[in-house]
Order: structure tokens, then C-alpha cells, then sequence
């Protein structure tokens, strides 16, 4: 691994991508993924000369792809700065990277974007460090001789960076960071290092900083449950919003975006024909009906499994066949994960499975599959067929192929969700993050969802795009239903 | 109109039904309704012998359909009485009344049923007259040598019922019915000539009834809408169960119900093919979800319009063109509304139709489609190809196919949601009756959805008919995710 | 079973239907129908003038619908005569048959329309009679003043009317009808026997039909099958134009007729809710391709069977399971045959399936399920639900639903092909009888399709009413792919 | 370009390959695809033993990927010796390329593989040259120590390979190679001037070729609709089997293919959303179908246009609008062209795009987009995004997404049909290789398709692996159908 080094520009903000040459190909990219985010764009229009974000200072933690680029420059031109960490080892578009790190202004030779600390194929340790730097606006204080040491929001995915905080001042207050277990898994074990090493340096960085942070805007569901459990615990020390649960974003990130992004993954990964093929989608949530129905979609015969009597009935009711994965696991050609639970897909399930059966996850963390486990089997091999493709030689004489190692195989093996599909969540995350910088006064510290009608703003947003018209209530109509003629339409507990 | 009079049965209460030689026809059908309504008949294994409904006295008003008959016996069967009316004028089918009027165990000479009043084809005056049966309760009363007067649960669909009652109690509290305006509907008119009359009886009848009311389940938005108007009028007398935003509900009924009860009503009102047309789905809510999947489904080409831009951005990532119903109107074959709305379709949008074009209502009341304005059209002629189905020959020289004179079709056309639909929507109707009636005390006056576990309960009984496998949680798992291996598996605000 | 007798009119023919004051709806029917049929609307107009059928005396056997009325009513347009029954003893529906008595222009007193015989719900015996009378044209020569006995084309449907002209000369060569073997079917002996009454009476009647005969139109596989296996053997009589294999016909009126009225049909009799459902369909050709889609597209769950490779490697990559009916027979709710073969449907099947399973056949007669077993079943006992409905109670305390007595169920519980569909097997039909009939010296004896060119003139005739916009080739385009602008566009093996 | 050298190994042939470091993972990948082709490995289970091309020297001209190094290593499996080369300049996947020059018993220092010349990126020139070198056999001859100068069998896709022999015997003939006339293509001028290199080394080259080949295997409708020309011209010197009108072919490759590798291709070039746009799609045959099922799948709005009525009819019934490219023109997001004709998407529709609309072409030739047209507006301005991705600046100020440079985008930009469907396209060519080859007696010149029971071994061959149950005829049903138990089960016009 080789890293640019920062050109010696007056500018130029220190960071960490792959190959800052690649950042012409990046800029392309970016044009052309700026067409396919109107939201964003719009964004940059309505809020480009009142700069609502003048000052403040976004630790951003998301997958680093040309959307995030998007996304960075357009909170870049709201007034923000940012700096920037992937939060997974693998989703970093080094094209990307590199254009936001060189800027749409800088050049290779002297770069004048924002610093960024990603590129594909971190290692853990490596992870960790880069969300370390995203704390770490010494640099930027300096040039502005301000007395902050860090950022004052977050942008989070998953609430690594969210955990960084808590934790860090958490052990500061205890003055020790834990013993690490015996069985603390090798990601565990990074972070209490790191924190060690920190506290080590100082005694109330995270302190500080924790009380710096006006808020945070959290884009997925996992992040989301870790927030909620902080503030149920009274852990919580500044304001979220839950991007995640938007309707814009979890109906649309989650279903159209996994629409898309599971073929194309499956595809790029593996060249196999999915029609005519037996795909089983275990749990039948928004991920798991967009998987569903992109599998459908390509002819391929679609098994559903599912924990929740409610959402059973809905995958059969569109006319999925819904089983426990054990009773058909050896007709089953592909199987995706999507739950955002531990352990669905488990080594007993592996070792029955057909010669070749494709095992990819789209729900969560590695452990949905029970990568652990897989590894521990006697006599299994890994073959790397690819970068991100794994053939795992079983004792029993099959193989099976494993998918980004058992993380999200749709960042991991394709590009994620597609632009249209981010701008909507990240029209979401901007919202947000106006909402807790320049209104932090109405919102105490808790977890909040958008209010609906920045929610439709942000379906508003996108549907010229795709050449929609909306028809407008008459006022008598409006009356008639008891809502406003601009909206919100719908009564908070609406399920679309 | 005549009518079967009720024999001279020790047994029999008074009834109103078109022809009691129906019975056996609707006995059949009853009989083959329970196999598809397995909610219901779980929930008369569970209960049947605790009687939890003993001691109700239930006055439904709910359309008087083979599905209902199967609901008012599981009714019966957890031990409460009832008096029945249709909820529409259309929408009885006189062999289910037939059979419940005869009851299981009686004969068409002896009939030992419950007390229905209802039949296909009402006028408004018949129809108001059978909703005010329903609280007359004084031939039970008498039988029980018990001195109340009508009933202490309403199980009601659109909320007429539960008007009437409120109605009647404001009226009889302020001395006298309102005078009727000039432009007061006709409908109107029938309500309040028959509260002047029954305030002309007695001065304290609905106040009352109303007393007496332990509760209400609604079935409908619209009826919902109503409660949650009262209730925040204060003027609500008693609490209500909000059936219709249980997910088993909603969710199912008006999204799978109107899939399947939209084609049918069209096949059988025009034999017209659906496949090959353009049809015009106003509303992309769950009505017009499952309206524009059914169609899709049979080969339509189908344009979308909403108000609500989350709603209009759903439609176009499914595929549906979204527009304006103006922009389109002289391409489309089928019109199809599902709003809850009034005026969706205009005089001015019929008088620009295509010739024959198929109009057709499954949102809610006629008033969707602007019949009243219809009708006042100079030169129009409504010409009848069979009941239920209108040529309206316009002065264009062009016409147009009304389905159900602008009401229900899928009710007046067809015989509405099938059993296994209505079966999830009356299993949560008897669980909120059960609540209200035996758990009163939980429930201040108020409007109230069904507890998720519940409706988690309705969904796992109807999953064993569909050969539905249900995985289970393992005890990591759930806690994992923090939820109880049992249920429920969801946050309140998930939307499915 | 009561007849109107014919009035006394001068110029009405005799006719048998059931009764004639169902004339005026008939009549609506047929107007609305006719705005559906735009292929035979077309014909009137480009062909009313120049009257291509002057002097065809047609034999028309083929369900007496309402589409068949605006076909007889369109070959009267072009100048023929016609005599018709139905070709299906359920089939006919009564106020179009009343209609076609009645005429456009006469009225119940005095019918002056086309003699019909046919009526829903005919006995073997009557279906029969039916069938000779379309060859008994002795009151149209005598109103001509002709010495003609019989019909100079055939309108065939099944062959039925082919097969009564060819066995009826061949017992007359031979003098003899042949005796009436111990396991003749049930029809088998009432055509014998019609046969030898007919011989009774002439030796000769049916060998001068044969020779008046130029030719016959045939509509469906069972049909041509029939007509191939004549021609093999020598003994076909008369040219025959296989309209069955015109694209237009196979691929549509298959196809997307049986998508249309297969769900219609199954709605109509047993108001079962699809979704959620399994289904099975015996066949993956054009009808069980319909099939299959239409009920997938209702939210069923669908299974299928095949026995050729070819069209089983189709389903499974359309996505649908592929299997034995017997390894899933008991996992099935709604069972459909569409394959032209016997016995697809066993007893043992039906003795395996889920308590009041449906069991219906789009494919051909009876013997696609075994009914003449399931009458044999020791125990089983059929209890008639509602005309066309029977419920089969099985010794083994299950009982089975079966359609239209295991007849065309979209035919004998639905109204059939809808309007738009008989429109292109009937511009076809049409375009076929004025082959045979104007151009008789292009065709010598044998079995033909139609000429691409008149094809793909029965599909242009249908794109306007569906609002399609066809593109037109450029002359160097059809150059380059060795076409005329104006087609035919394809080879003769092009699939489609 | 740097070519690997062949090794100076005893046994190995010349060839001119990429890159023979890739042969490793080239190797995995044909391991992958064996497990996706049970068509050809099943071939090689039956035949392997009887050696029936044994002395076959196959000159394949056909994408060289990793598919067709199956069918490679399958025809030497049976016997034959190949050298081959791709039909196209951007198809070859060195990776396939490396791994069949190395073979599965060679190494990269001691390659033992078949002589392949194909590389990804080739020149016209170059491609040309490769195709010229399929056809010297010199070495193989000097190695057997025969005097054959060239190959018995041609394998062809498109026809190239066909062409060079016939027009250079041709022009051997005639004693010269036409002049080159101004207006030739750019291709037009590399074969001419190839040919008359050739003529000026041997004036009998291509004639004594033509005269050893005794049959040629087609792939594709273009290479076929050349071959019915060389036919009727009595041009054609040795008999054809049309393998792309086999219905496991056409069917299958064409439809099932492109509804694979067309969103595969259009995301790895462009990452668009697919879901919420509307896409255009020239030409309903089987590939149109296949592309607008593909986009449907995943949410898009599909627009179909159509020259033939049929096929307009059958995209209305599939629930498509159908319309003119240009009625539509401004409102598409994605174009993708299907038809096998030229000049289908023309320069005035790219003026009228919308900005950054994608151009697809999944046809045919680069020609079915006027890509000559656009190369020669005047300020038009190509701008590379990625390899094969191009973006066009109109003067208009707007952008297009020109994919595969109008070329094939399947095989551009993705990586062609997938290996299952090419297994059904492969089986057929081998059996075809074994019927001309083998049985080359039953072949008089001329144009052949595969025999019925052959098409259906294709398919019963690709069965197991989908898991498909094969239903199979009793004796009794096959008699009332009129077929054997075995098939061929259809009459051959039957349009699946």
C-alpha cells in the first residue's frame, strides 16, 4: 500500500487515498454522478448563498464513493468543512477518493480539496486510524486560530465514529481503558488499542470533543439501534437524527438501492446466470423485498425466510415461497442475507449447501454469515478467485463461493447504491445536518427522525428528474382530508 | 322489495333479508369461506370455550357479505349476541343475510339465526332504517328480562353507526334536529328526518345508547378519520380500536384485497381485456398499490397520479408513469381511483375520455368520482347494460362505463375482498372487540391501534393455510437485536 | 328447457335458443363488444361493399358468445349466410344467442336475425341436434329457390361439424353405421346414433354435403390435430385453413385470453383470494404460459409441469418452479390444466389433494382431468355448490372443488376469451373463409395456414384501439434485412 | 500491445495471446463455468469415449470468453484440433485467451493449449490478421504429415470466418480483388486489402480451403441471414447448420442472455440507477423481449418500438407503450437498440436526447446507431469516461453515454451472455459440428437447422441443474397426441 503524499500546497490539508492520479477519472465520475443526484444538486441551489452550514466542522464517517463525493462537496458549498473516513474496509472508490482529496479546483501536483482518509482494502488497524483522523482538526484550528480541537458535528454510517467518541470520553472518565477479553474479536482489540494509545496522550481529547459535537446524523439502521441504546442508557451526549428511517431513505436506500446493487454485485462477482436459478433471501425487510425482487426480476426462483409473522405473510402474499433455510438449503443456488441479525446463514447451513452455491450478504456487518465459524471448519480452504471472490473448499467435497468476505457484497463486489438512490439519502443526511448545526436549539439531546415535510421535500426533490408530474390537491380537497394543500399528506405513523 | 318474515319461532328476533331460500346456498358458501378465513376459526378454537364475549351485545354495521357471516358466527361463537346491518347499499349478498338470518342450526321455516337487516339494492331510506335496527335491541332486552336498551359494542365500517349514536345524543341534548339546509344531500336529508322522527319518540334514546357503548372497532380510513376528528372534538363518547392502521389490516386488505377485487369487478361488470390497455390508477396509497399491481399483472400499461410526493416517487421506482390525470385522458381505457378523496375524476376529465372508457371507484364513498356533476350535465343519458353498470352517453357523442353508479365497485361489481383478506381484517376486529368488551379498563376514551403483538398474532394465524415455514429466533439472536423471541419484532414505526 | 318457438314472421328462419327477451341485453353486449373487436370492424368496412362472402352458405360451430355474434354479424356484412350452434354444451350465453336470433333490425315478435341453435347447459343429445341443424339448409334453398341441401363453408371450432360430415359420408359409402362398441363414451353413442337415424332417412345426405363443402376455417389444436390426421389418411374432403396456428391467434387468443379469463373464471366461481396461494399448471404452452403468468401476477405462488424439455427449460427460466405433479400435489391450492392431452390430472392426484383444493382445466375437453375416475370413486359423493361449482366430497374426508365439471372453465365459469382477443381469432376466421371462399383455386385439398401477410394484417388491424405507434422501415432498412417496407417482416419459422 | 510468445515448447502451436500470466486465474474462471455448463460437460460425458470429431480441424471464429474455452476444451474433449480466434475487437477476455493457449496441462513456460489469436482492444487490422490465421494450418499439417492446407470445419458467429473463404475463392477466381471503392468502410478496406495480399502469394489458397471444410456452424442471426443469401445465390461451397434458429438457442441466448448481461453491461459502464427511468428499447423480437423484461425487473418505465404489427402487438399485450423513437425521444433516459438493422437510433434522435442520456446497443453491428453519423457532426466532441464508455458533446450543449463505442455493450462492457445460456448456444453447436462432421452424408449444401429431438437434448440436458422435474408422458397420452414417449413432442412450426 502506497499513499499519496500530500503536495507541499499552502492549501493543501494533509490526508490519505490511493493514487491521487486518479483523480481525473474520479472528477468524471463525479460530473456525471452530480446529474443523477437532483437532491443534492438542488440542495446546493436553494442553500448556496446563505451557507447554513457556515462553520460548522462535519467529522464525516461513509463509505467513500463518488456519491459521498456528491455529497462532500455539496456540504462543502452549504459552508461546511468536512473530513472524511470510509466506514468499511472495503466500499472506498479510490477514483473518488482522490477527486475530493485533489478538489473540482486543486491538480494532482497541488491538490486543494478536503482531507480524506480511505482507500479500498484497509486493513482493520488501518480503518480504525483513518476514523481517528476525522477527530483530528488540529491542522484546521491552526489555520484559523481557533482554540477547537475537533469537529462540532458527525456524519455517521453505522456509528463507528459516534462509538470513537462515546467510548474514548467514556474510558477518559474511568481513566483505563478495559482489559481486552479473552475473546474479544480482532476488530475489538483495534479499537481498545487505539484508545489505549489515546488515552495514553492525552486524558480529555474525546472529553472535549464529545462536548464540541452539536450532533449527529446517522444513516443506518445499525447506527440508529446503537443511538437509541445510548439514550435509553442515558449515554447520549449530543442530539441525533435518524436519517435512516426517512422514508426517502429506508424505503428507498434499502429496497431500490439493494434492487439495484445485489445483481450488479452478483454479477461482477461472478458471471452466473441468475434466471432460472433457486435464490433464497433470508428476512423480508426493505432489503430483503428490493434483493427479492431484483431476483425475481432476472427469472430466478425466489425463497423467502422470515422471523416476523407479519412479514412472512407479506413474501407470501407476493408469492414468494417462504421456508426455513434448513429445509431447502441444498436446492438453493444463491443466498443473500439481509437481515441485520448474527448468525443466519450458519456453517450447518454451509456444509449442506450445493457444489458452488453462492453465499452473499447485504444486510450487515460479516458476522450475518457466520464467517467465524467457516474459518474454524477443519479441512475448509480459501481459494481467491478474484479480489472480493472467494471459493471455500469444504471437507465434504463441495465449495461454496463467498461473497466480500461476508461483508456487503454490493459495496464490496459493486459500487453500492446508485447515485439517485444516495441523493434521496443524502438530501436526507443534509437536511439533517442544517436541522441539528443552525436549529440545534429544538432538538435536546435525544434521537429524532426528519419531520415529515422535509421528507416529502426530499421526494419533491428528485421526481423532475425522472420526468414525474405531481398533481396538486384542490383546496377543497385538501379540507376534505384534513391536511395542508403543501403538505405533510400523511399522519406520522403512514407505512407507504 | 318483499321480504322474508320472520317465522313465528320461539326462537327467531325479527330480521330483514330479501329471500331466506337463499340459505342454503349461502350455508354452502359460509362453509367454504371458513377454510379460507383461518384467523377467524383460530380464534374460535382459542376462545370458544373462555367466552370472552359473553355478556357483548354487538351492533355491526359492516357490508353484509359471505366473509361477514363467518365473522358475526366467530362472534357468536365467543359468546356475544348481535344485530347486523350492511355498511353500503350494494353490497349484501342476500344468501349470506339469508344464512345468518336461518342460522346454522335453524330451517328456512324455523329460522334461529341472528338479526340481520340488510339485502342487495337498498334505497337510502331502507338503508338508514337498517342502521337504526341495530341499536333496537328492546326484543333481546325483554328475553333477558334486562333493562337496557340497545347495545354495548359497535363494530363499525365507515363509521355511520357510530354517527348515528353521536348524532343522535347531540341532537336530543340540544332539543332538536338541525333544520335541513337547501343544498343538504340527499343522504343527508334521509339522517335527519329519521333523527327528527326518533326524537319525536323519545328525547333521551341515543343519549342513552350512548351510555351504554363500552367501545367501537372501526374498520375503515374513512370511519378512522371520523373518530380521530371527534376524538379531537372532544365530542367522542366512547373508546375507539383503530382496526384499520393494524399492518394485517391495512397493509393487506386494501393493498392484496383490492388486487384481487379490482380485475374482478372489472371482468365482471365489462368482460372487457384489461391486457393491452392503458389504465389510470389515481392514488398510489395502498389501494392504489394493489390496484396498480393487479393490472400491471394482467397486461395493462398503467399511469399513476398522486398528490403526495413520497407516494409519486414509490410509483416511478416501481415503473409506473406518473402524471396528471389531464395530461393523459384521452389515451386512458381504465380509470380507477383509490383516494379517500372527492373530485379525483371530474365532470371535465369524463367529458374528455376516450369512448367507453371504464370508470371505476375502490377508494371510498361516490363522491371520488363527481357523479353529482355527472348527472347535472346538459344532455347526458344514463343508459343501463346490466345492474351496476351505466352507459353514460355524454353531448360529445362519445360515452362512458360507470361501474356502481361511482361507488365501490369492487363491492358492487364483485363480491368484494376475498375471505382470506377479510379474514386478517376481522381477526383483529374480534381481538378489538375482546379488548374493548373484557379489557375495557385498559382503554379511556380515545383511538387506539391494536397492540403490535396482536397483529403480529393475526399474521401467524394465517400463515400455516399458506404453507408459510416461520423461522425462529435463536435467544442470540434476539438479543442481538434486542427484541423477545416471541414477538414483537418491530419498533412502532416500522412500515413494512 | 323451454324454447322460443320462432315467431311467425316471413322472413325469420327457425332457430332454438332460450329466450328471446334476453334480445336487448344481448344487443348492449354486442354494441359494447364491437368497440373491442376493432379487427372484425375493420373487415365490415373495408369489405361491406365489395360483399367477398355473396353466396357462402356457412356452418358455424363455435361457442355462441357475444364476440361470436359480432363475428356472424360481420360474415353477414360481407354478404354470407349462416347457420350456427355452439361448439360446447356450457358455452352459450343465452342473451347473445337471443340476440343473433333476434337480428339488428328485428325484435322479439319478429326475430330477423341468424337461426341460431344453442343455449347454455345443453344435453349430449341436444348438443347434437344442434350440430345437424347448422346442415340443414332445406328453408334457405327453398327461399331461394335452390337446389342446394347444405353448406358451402364450415366455421369449425373442436371440428365437431367436420368430423359429423366426414363420418356421416363415410357410413353412407359404407351403408352402414357401425356398431356401437361396449366402452363407447357416452357422446360416442349419441353421435352413432344420430348417424343412423340420418342414414335411416337419406344414404346420401351427407356425401352431397361433402361435395357442396369448398372448404372449412378451423380454430383450434384439437381441431386441426383432427384435420392433419384426415389429410394423412386421405380422407380429408375439402381444403381446411388452420386459423389455430396464425400468430395472432396461437400466441394471443392462448395466451393472453387464458390470462384474462383464467383468474376471471376462477374469481367467478369460488371468490378464493389468489395471493398467497400455490398454484400448479399442468403445461408450459402458449396456455399454460397465460396461465401461469396470470396467476403470478394475482401474487400466486406457481408450479409447473411439462414434458417437453424444451418448454419445462421456458418455466424454469421464467422463474417458476418445475416439478411432478405428484411430488407437490399436496401442497397445491389451485390446480390448472392447459396441456391438450387426457388424464394430466389423475384420481390418484385428486385423492391427494389439500381439502377443497380447486381443480380446473383451460386446456381441452373432459379427459384432461380424469372425471369419468373421480365419478367412479367408491364413496365419493358431488354436491353441487352452484351451477359449474361441485364440491367432491372424497372417501378419504378431504373434499375436492371442481370447475365446470372438468370442462373449459373459462368458458363454462367465465364468459371466455374477452372481446379483444375473439377479435384477432376472428379477423383471422374471417380473412380465412374469404381464402376459401373467393380464392377457393389457390387451395387444394389440404390443411393451410394463412399467409404472414394476412397475419400481420389482423395485428395491424388491433394497434390503434391499444394506442400503439408503429414504426415504418425506411427503404434502406428493409434492403438491408432483405424485406418489403411493408412486410411480411419475418421468416416463416420465426417464433415470436 | 505485447504479445506472449509462444514458448519453445515441443508441442505447443503459435499463437497470439495477451498476456499468459493471467492463464491462472483464467483457469478458475473455466472451473466456475464447467459448473455452468452442464450442457457441454454432459457432451463430454457421452461422447468422450467415441471420439466423434476425432480428425475435425475446427477453425472457430467466436467471442473468445470464458464460455467458449469450454466449448473449446469440449471439442477436443471429442477429438477435434481448433484454432480460433474472437469475432469481435473488444470481446476476448485475456484471462480465457491465456488459459486455453497454456491448457489445463500446460504452464505458462510450457504452454500446451490450443493456437487462440485474440486479445481484447484489437485493431481492425489486427483482427482481420487473426482471423486469417484460423485458417493456417501449416503446422498442424507438418506436424500429422498431411497434405491439407487448411481446416474441415468452420465454427462461425456472424459469418466473418465463412466470408474470407468464400470471397477470397472468389477472387481467386476472378483472378483479382475488386478495386476498393471510395465510400468503403474502414473493414471493408482491411478485408480487401488482406485478400490482396493473399492473392498475391497464392492465386488457390482459399479454394482448395473451401474445398477441404465440409460444413460450417452458424451462431447468428446475421451470420445466418448471410448464409440463406450465399445459398439462394448458389454462392454457398459446403452445407450450414443454422444453430442460432434452434430454439435452444434463439430463445434462450437471445431473450435469457440479454435480459442477464443487459443491466449488467449498463451498470458496470455507467452505475445509473436503472429503477425510476424510462427506457427505450428499438425492436420487440427475442432480444428486445429479453432487454425490456430486464429493465422492467428493475424498475424502470419501458418503451418499446416496433416495425412488425405482430411483435407491436405482443409488446402492447406485455403491458409496454409502443411508440415511435422520435414521439419520445426527449423523455428517455436509456436507449437500447434490438433489431439486426442499421441505422435504428439516427443523429437527429441523438440531437433531441436528453443531457447524458445512454445509448445501448445489444443488437448487432455498430451500425444499428449511426455512429458514422455522429462521428461527423460538426462540433461533436467524444470525451473517453472509462474504457467503453464514452461521453459525446453535442453542440447543442447537452451530453450523450455512448456504451461499447455502438458496438455490442453486452460483450463491451460486460461480459457477454452468461455461461449457462451460452451452454444451451454451445450444445448445439457442438452437435451440429458432430451432425456435419459425422454425418456429413445427410447434408447436401445447403442451410440446415438441428433436428427437433436434437433442440430438446439440448434442453434435457440443462435440466438437473436447475433442479427442473421433467414430467413424462404415459404411452396411452403420447398415443393421443400423436407422439412418441421420447419426442420430439412438437410439429416443427410450433413458435414455444
Amino acid at each position: 500500500m502506497t499513499f499519496s503524499s500530500p503536495a507541499a500546497s499552502a492549501t493543501a490539508l494533509p490526508f490519505k487515498v490511493r493514487d491521487l492520479s486518479l483523480a481525473e477519472a474520479g472528477r468524471h465520475q463525479i460530473r456525471l454522478a452530480e446529474n443523477e443526484m437532483p437532491g443534492l444538486m438542488a440542495l446546493r441551489a436553494e442553500f448556496g448563498e446563505s451557507q447554513p452550514l457556515a462553520g460548522a466542522r462535519i467529522a464525516g464517517s461513509l463509505h467513500m464513493t463518488v456519491q459521498t463525493a456528491v455529497l462532500i462537496e455539496t456540504l462543502v458549498a452549504l459552508g461546511a468543512q468536512v473530513r472524511w473516513a470510509s466506514c468499511n474496509i472495503f466500499s472506498t472508490q479510490d477514483e473518488a477518493a482522490a477527486a475530493i482529496a485533489v478538489g473540482p479546483t486543486g491538480t494532482v501536483d497541488a491538490p486543494a480539496g478536503a482531507p480524506i482518509f480511505a482507500w479500498k482494502g484497509e486493513t482493520l488497524e488501518e480503518y480504525w486510524e483513518c476514523a481517528e483522523q476525522i477527530f483530528d482538526w488540529t491542522a484546521e484550528a491552526a489555520a484559523a486560530g481557533a482554540d477547537w480541537t475537533g469537529p462540532n458535528m458527525i456524519l455517521d454510517d453505522g456509528g463507528d465514529a459516534t462509538l470513537l467518541v462515546h467510548n474514548g470520553r467514556s474510558y477518559e472518565l474511568a481513566g483505563a481503558v478495559p482489559e481486552t477479553a479473552d475473546d474479544e474479536s480482532h476488530e475489538g482489540r483495534v479499537v481498545l488499542d487505539l484508545l489505549r494509545r489515546s488515552l495514553a496522550t492525552s486524558t480529555d481529547r474525546w472529553t472535549k470533543i464529545a462536548e464540541e459535537i452539536q450532533g449527529v446524523t446517522e444513516e443506518t439502521t445499525t447506527g440508529v439501534h446503537r443511538l437509541y441504546e445510548l439514550f435509553r442508557n442515558n449515554e447520549l451526549r449530543f442530539p441525533a437524527i435518524n436519517v435512516n428511517d426517512s422514508v426517502t431513505k429506508s424505503k428507498f436506500d434499502n429496497k431500490y438501492g439493494i434492487r439495484h446493487s445485489l445483481p450488479d454485485g452478483l454479477n461482477r462477482a461472478t458471471d452466473v446466470l441468475i434466471g432460472g436459478k433457486v435464490a433464497f433471501v433470508v428476512g423480508y425487510g426493505d432489503v430483503g423485498k428490493g434483493a427479492a425482487e431484483a431476483l425475481r426480476g432476472q427469472g430466478a426462483r425466489v425463497i423467502v425466510s422470515e422471523v416476523d409473522p407479519i412479514c412472512a405473510l407479506q413474501a407470501a402474499m407476493d408469492g414468494y415461497q417462504v421456508a426455513k433455510l434448513e429445509s431447502v438449503v441444498d436446492q438453493v443456488d444463491i443466498f443473500v442475507s439481509g437481515t441485520g441479525n448474527l448468525n443466519v446463514i450458519t456453517t450447518e447451513h454451509m456444509l449442506n449447501m450445493k457444489h458452488l452455491a453462492i453465499v452473499a450478504n447485504v444486510g450487515h456487518f460479516d458476522n450475518e454469515i457466520d464467517m467465524a465459524g467457516l474459518e474454524k471448519i477443519e479441512g475448509a480452504e480459501r481459494v481467491e478467485i478474484k479480489p472480493q471472490v472467494h471459493e471455500w473448499r469444504l471437507p465434504n467435497g463441495r465449495s461454496i463461493l463467498v461473497l466480500s468476505e461476508g461483508r456487503l457484497m454490493n459495496l464490496g463486489n459493486a459500487t453500492g447504491h446508485p447515485s439517485f438512490v444516495m441523493s434521496n439519502s443524502f438530501t436526507n443526511q443534509v437536511l439533517a445536518q442544517i436541522e441539528l448545526y443552525a436549529h440545534r436549539e429544538n432538538y435536546p439531546v435525544g434521537v429524532y427522525v426528519l419531520p415529515k415535510h422535509l421528507d416529502e421535500k426530499v421526494a419533491r426533490l428528485h421526481l423532475d428528474a425522472l420526468g414525474v408530474e405531481l398533481t396538486r390537491l384542490s383546496e377543497e380537497q385538501a379540507a376534505y382530508i384534513g391536511v395542508s394543500v403543501d403538505g405533510p399528506y400523511k399522519v406520522d405513523h403512514y407505512r407507504y
